[in-house]
């Protein structure tokens, strides 16, 4: 084999192992949502398990909300190029009487140019005094968010 | 003071304390859903954080569903007897290529005799291949959970 | 053919006949929910469609809410007995000013012991000013519902 | 008063009434979603009624999906310029056994620059055969409409 088809095969083997690298998603780091808020996901666990926090932006025009710890998890990135992930926001409000959570689920998606962006589902609860005023406690929506740079 | 009112005055500080400890609402141990799952809780950490597994049961006739880890935390039941809280189950399937996670959201409800029980709301979602196969990828539903004894 | 096997062939017949009528559901009546509201339904249009009232229980303790009108339309009865069922409430509050809808999806499903029961998720949502706004907009919840005799 | 004065009071008059007539939202027309959809409705009634047809896209990858009618309403377009507005698809499939609504709960926004968005939640179900299975019935996701011109 001549010099120039090993480099050839060198460069499609170093492609195989580059481009599957390129399109992982890890939620560590900075997000915004098309809602306008701003979350910092911390570094994962061996297990995908993270911790950070969530702050709302300009579009979050509640002066009551605070910034707020969130929790969760995702899928094994190891194993799965678009994971999976859930996590959960314990709202600190000025309020202290009002207790509010909110559950979001979604995935990672990776573009074709590498871009990640999550698309989520979340329910949103406050606590209500009793289960025949619950029927009114929870929120649905939907937020994306794309990478800080 | 006599000894009577001593025992009296005694006897309403006693109950005092024992009446919001009854009417609290931990979600440490066994639960039975009202679709037929079982849940099992562990005892919680101190900032309200708990781990566990969910059983499918007889209701959940999917052969494919084994036991499943969830994870999960609540709102301090030092400040409030009836807390919300959100936790997530990883599915374990017999299909490995299937990823599947859900989310409930809930609260923790006393009855007046001091029957505790879990209202949830919940976002299940399986992945999916690219945005555009996004809008099918999440199901809801509701769950409520009573104390197996 | 003896009167015996005719007396057996008219009584399979009949209960050919009556054993789907008594199984089948159609959504007009009188209704109760799990959460203490009443709706009255009209008769079906051929097509499956209906309108009707919904109004607030001791359950709804919301003044402002006043009897409401419903329409919706339902999957074709004479071609299954557990019919799908859409409808939306549009509320009459008596603060003119802020605008309510609910829509309901569900299905009535018929017990062993001809019980009809109408299992329904649905989506309530207020008008807001801007986009920006819509993420806060929309509550979701269930609903089940049993006839008033 | 002056001619000038008439002339400017005239022109105040008009505005007045040309800007809310722009910024009216009627969903009469042809739209598309953000997943791919086309969905065309009719003139509203007096009511705010409207029927219609939802077309699958390119990005409705399924085959057995035909063009499905609708049915909805809207609120009156005569006193809010945004109105929210409902609809639910009965979904034609070519599988005949398997029976599939959509309910879409949204509102109309009308942007600076008068083009009209239209953002709405939906819940679609399947029919299923008994309650125990109607925990997996409902699927949720969002959809943004806009007009094609």
């Amino acid at each position: 084999m001549g010099s120039g088809a090993f480099a050839l095969v060198l460069t499609l083997a170093l492609a195989a192992c580059v481009i599957p690298a390129e399109r992982k998603c890890l939620l560590s780091g900075s997000w915004r949502s098309d809602t306008g808020c701003r979350m910092v996901v911390s570094v994962l666990g061996k297990d995908g398990s993270f911790s950070g926090s969530y702050l709302p932006g300009p579009a979050a025009r509640d002066p009551k909300i605070l910034s707020s710890p969130l929790e969760g998890s995702q899928q094994d990135a190891g194993l799965v190029s678009q994971p999976t992930f859930s996590f959960t926001v314990h709202w600190q409000l000025q309020d202290l009487e009002t207790a509010r959570m909110t559950a979001f689920l979604g995935q990672c998606y990776v573009g074709s140019n590498g871009e990640e962006t999550l698309h989520t589902l979340w329910l949103m609860r406050e606590a209500t005094e009793s289960p025949a005023e619950d029927w009114k406690a929870t929120w649905i929506g939907t937020s994306v968010f794309t990478r800080i740079k």
